[in-house]
């Protein structure tokens, strides 16, 4: 945290992922309960909109959004089908980032990015209840738990001390894209607000090859452009997003709605 | 206020609670007219969809939310089918919460709580215009009254210098559960983002007894649980929610859905 | 900025505005990145839910939201259908409100504004590299170069150095109400969240002038209230909006969905 202490005001950052939708309050009882802990938290929101127990599609979002915080942040995650069971509650440190929450693989994308780029990763399994709300439901331990959690960590407490150090975090089994004779095959793995279809290929998977069309679905999109102004309005085009994914889109139009895609489409790329 | 004096910042936490959605910008507007008078202030959004003009859910959602804020925060509430009427602007103490809003029975669940529990309620007729924006629409008081009040307060102004004092807030009659010759008869309260369905049945009403079934709709769900994981996914159960209120839900599913309920459908609790 | 600089914490303030809706965590990254130049800064969001790249609509929430921040503020508007073409990236500042976003018209409504009471317009051209993101996408500027310029600003860079001057923003083409025979014809340019329709004809158009009726689709309204509850929930009433203009409601109810108007629709006002 110490990146944030300025003068006399420490500016802890805390953002919040869940399922919760926006509706019912549930995020808002979660940012008192931080503030009872740390009131000088700024808090943002990542999403609130991941589908209900996709713990997939909220790996994904993490994964995009946490490397682009300061240093320091402590990214509350709770998409929690598993809450009231035995499934761990935890909190972690993936180099600078600090991430709380059930013990359900949401880690995964960023801990193997972590593991990739030799980055330091620490969890510790909460289990001491000083640093909970002193009646814990069986129903939201997002107020109940990782809040206060999240509240004493960005207060500053060391994550040492908030629970007891473990090494076997849970990781989902993400499907990997695969070498095919005439390029690459790969699944769809988000679909954004816009209907652009993002795939699970990477420009690292394509460095250096020259694609000559990609497939999904009924289409059959010819080569990449480099950017959605390239092509006029309505017509379909396959670039790079903003983290290095390989996407369908349609400019200025939803790909997915034309397309009719679905998360786990499968994706094929032919290569020149 | 005084609880988030720290050093030299003042720690002004506000939340915001209406139906005005997330699309037209109303909310923002809020929150910069309450910045004009308490620029530090850190502000929560509890919800802005309360379905319109419906208090009764909004009583609901804040009386949920508010006792986990810390002392001090000022919760703005306004879902105001009487904009422009001569309905009372207000403001309120409820032990150490403040709230602001219009006088519309918002806050008859956290009124009767506090009553149950002894605490001291204030209530002031917003009649300051010198503690208002200059120019007082007839269809925004969120933007013109109060929001402006929130950021006096939160700026230091006592609750008392800011309206003058009143004692009779409006409240809404809410149905309470019966007592049957077979258990309890309640209804339907609240349907959350997960499609879990909330009664007005307690557990201080079933203090003690043993749940034999409960029936809403065409469902008859046997006994009751203590959490969702104890059944497989799919699987109808009851039990209770984060606040002590009895809920019907599908594991990992909608129960809302899956039923049909609406709210205010009966709830009936047959006991053993 | 200065504004906001009291004793030793910096008081920024910065909005958003985007297309970008509220699942994929788009908004959560660039609170991220300003947050890397800005720690301190308080953001608001203004609306997530701007029609996929309706720059006039994003224009109109703009216009009614900016003059009720705080003097200083700093408002980050992305709507964007040409990111990756040669629209220029933008800041600007009118009288003591900051924008930031691409050149895209976005801005007509708050400039015509400013130009009617003789406030000062500057605006820069974004093209110093130094004060972005060190990789920037083809695809997401908004994290990548208005975000970090945000972040820049509000940290107390001047406007004068973050680029170079410019004075031919764009433009768009805003319609004008017309004088007819009758009163007044003028356009649908806002439909909110309750279904209250929104026209381009406003109070200063009107002023000293008795309506006899009000028309838009097969609806005929009969003169003005000045508030909803002079009539009785149901009722279709005229009325003037928060911000001056004429607005056509059903009392608790959805003009909009009653009446099936749509952005673009003819309203004729039929004076006495």
């Amino acid at each position: 945290m110490i990146e944030y202490r300025g003068g006399r005001a420490k500016m802890a950052l805390i953002t919040l992922t869940t399922d919760f939708g926006l509706t019912d309050g549930n995020v808002g009882v979660m940012k008192g309960v931080i503030w009872r802990f740390a009131p000088q938290a700024h808090i943002a929101d990542i999403s609130h909109l991941v589908p209900p127990q996709n713990i997939r599609a909220a790996a994904f979002v993490l994964g995009r959004a946490v490397p682009y915080f300061p240093p320091g942040t402590i990214h509350v995650v709770v998409v929690d089908p598993g809450v009231g069971t035995s499934r761990r509650p935890l909190a972690a440190r993936l180099g600078q980032h600090y991430l709380v929450g059930p013990d359900n693989g949401v880690v995964t994308v960023l801990l193997e990015k972590a593991e990739q780029r030799g980055v330091i990763a620490e969890f510790v399994q909460l289990d001491r209840p000083e640093f909970w709300l002193p009646d814990v439901s069986h129903v939201f331990h997002g107020r109940d738990i990782f809040a206060p959690v999240a509240g004493h960590l960005a207060a500053g407490v060391p994550l040492e001390n908030i629970g007891t150090a473990i090494h076997d975090p849970l990781r989902l089994d993400l499907p990997k894209p695969e070498k095919t004779p005439q390029g690459w095959r790969g699944q769809v793995i988000y679909i954004d607000h816009f209907g652009n279809v993002a795939t699970d290929i990477t420009s690292e998977h394509l460095a250096g090859q020259e694609i000559k069309s990609v497939n999904v679905r009924q289409a059959t999109v010819d080569g990449m452009v480099s950017t959605f102004g390239e092509r006029p309005p309505g017509t379909l085009v396959s670039l790079f997003g903003s983290t290095g994914n390989l996407l369908v889109c349609e400019v200025n139009g939803s790909a997915a709605g034309r397309l009719d895609v679905k998360i786990g489409d499968v994706v094929e790329i032919v290569l020149k």
